[in-house]
């Protein structure tokens, strides 16, 4: 007989799956990501094909990916004894916190002070480093510019975006996919209300989805105040739902 | 016998006249905007004629270069007995004002703010009225920044330009130009230490050949800070100059 902490993690698991497929790969990278990203920390094998079944992975799926990531040079795998224990490399540590620092993050904090940086594209100077590309020749960043002889510098504060701009930083495509996951987030949100009967494996399985499917998004546009994207945008909206979603899940 | 007041005039007249040939066309228009730009102000036909009698003017050439000027509707001729008395029409009054309002300019003083207009060419928006183009979709502005919805826009200040735009700005023609126009104003300034012996048409002739040749470089490039120019730019030197001579010189 199914309870009802299982009805509702089934219900939760649905509307995020509905979110589209995702690859076992890039499961893997968000859970070894979410709850084994320090130096040391590892991860059994029979754990992880735990927390990949609600979502439809086979052990055979499983073995093919993470000897993938084995051969990127992602992870790296141990037996202790019959049990395989995986862990990130050096390599899967440094790109997973680059990732972590925008993923986890819950309120993004915009300076006074923005810049631009401006050639004709046939003047050809190499993009400044850190820089957002906005266009051919055009660059913006954040705080105090720094020296640049081969750039028109600006300093100042951005007075308005035009909606084709908006566009170029946020297609349809993505407002839509930011849409669906606000969605699913709030059904999400809805349906676990009360999380204390689930099990560590079903949090960690919660967890991955929820964070799989944001960083999907998330990684596809920078972070700019509300002004930069289209009216509608539902990216901040989102960060306060999938934070919300984390805390009171907990760590597994 | 020529006195040293006519020795010095002529001296100076040949220092100016060797910055390059000009139009009787354009001299004239440079005496009428610089001794009859007020409504009503007008110049007898021999008067004219005396001024640019030491710049070579044949009465001939004077005659098809009034004829012209008519023809273009930038002045009007009366018959007073035998005299023909020449002044500026209402459009020819217009575009002389708006051209001595840069040329008598002492000092240009620039605003703490500025602003950026961007967008990429393709989104073809309207360009920006009264905004300096510097490039491909690119205009600056001076002062508060207006509301515009098409373009990307930037308040603040110019942290630096490029050498390339320097360039662009005021290429090698024109800062050579000023280069010749600043040793010429030394000399002449050197010359007319002491201006009281000299005749009003005397005077009228060299603010002509003056005001001709600074405005001649002037309104080739626009009204920026010395950052904007490149290293050597003598245009600040040369109003200096230009305004000090006109100053001695007095009105004849």
């Amino acid at each position: 007989m199914v309870d009802k902490k299982d009805m509702a993690f089934g219900t939760a698991v649905a509307a995020l799956r509905r979110l589209g497929d995702t690859s076992v790969w890039s499961l893997i990278v968000t859970v070894m990501g979410d709850s084994a990203a320090r130096k040391g920390d590892k991860i059994a094998g029979p754990v992880l094909a735990q927390i990949l079944e609600p979502v439809g992975v086979r052990p055979e799926a499983l073995r093919v990916a993470l000897h993938r990531l084995r051969k990127d040079g992602w992870i790296v795998s141990d037996k202790t004894g019959r049990t395989s224990v995986h862990r990130l490399t050096d390599k899967g540590l440094a790109e997973t916190r680059v990732a972590a620092s925008r993923i986890y993050q819950r309120q993004v904090n915009f300076p006074d002070q923005w810049y631009l940086f401006w050639a004709e594209p046939e003047e050809t100077p190499p993009p400044p480093e850190g820089m957002l590309r906005l266009g051919r020749g055009m660059f913006l960043g954040q705080g105090e510019a720094p020296d640049c002889a081969d750039f028109l510098m600006m300093q100042g504060h951005v007075k308005s975006v035009p909606q084709w701009l908006q566009t170029r930083l946020a297609g349809p495509d993505l407002m839509l996919a930011f849409d669906h996951l606000a969605a699913a987030l709030n059904e999400v949100t809805e349906t676990l209300v009360n999380t204390s009967g689930l099990s560590p494996l079903q949090i960690a399985t919660l967890r991955m989805l929820i964070v799989h499917h944001w960083r999907r998004s998330l990684l596809k546009h920078p972070d700019l105040p509300l002004g930069f994207f289209p009216d509608g945008w539902q990216g901040g909206a989102c960060r306060g739902l999938v934070m919300g979603l984390l805390d009171r899940l907990g760590r597994p």
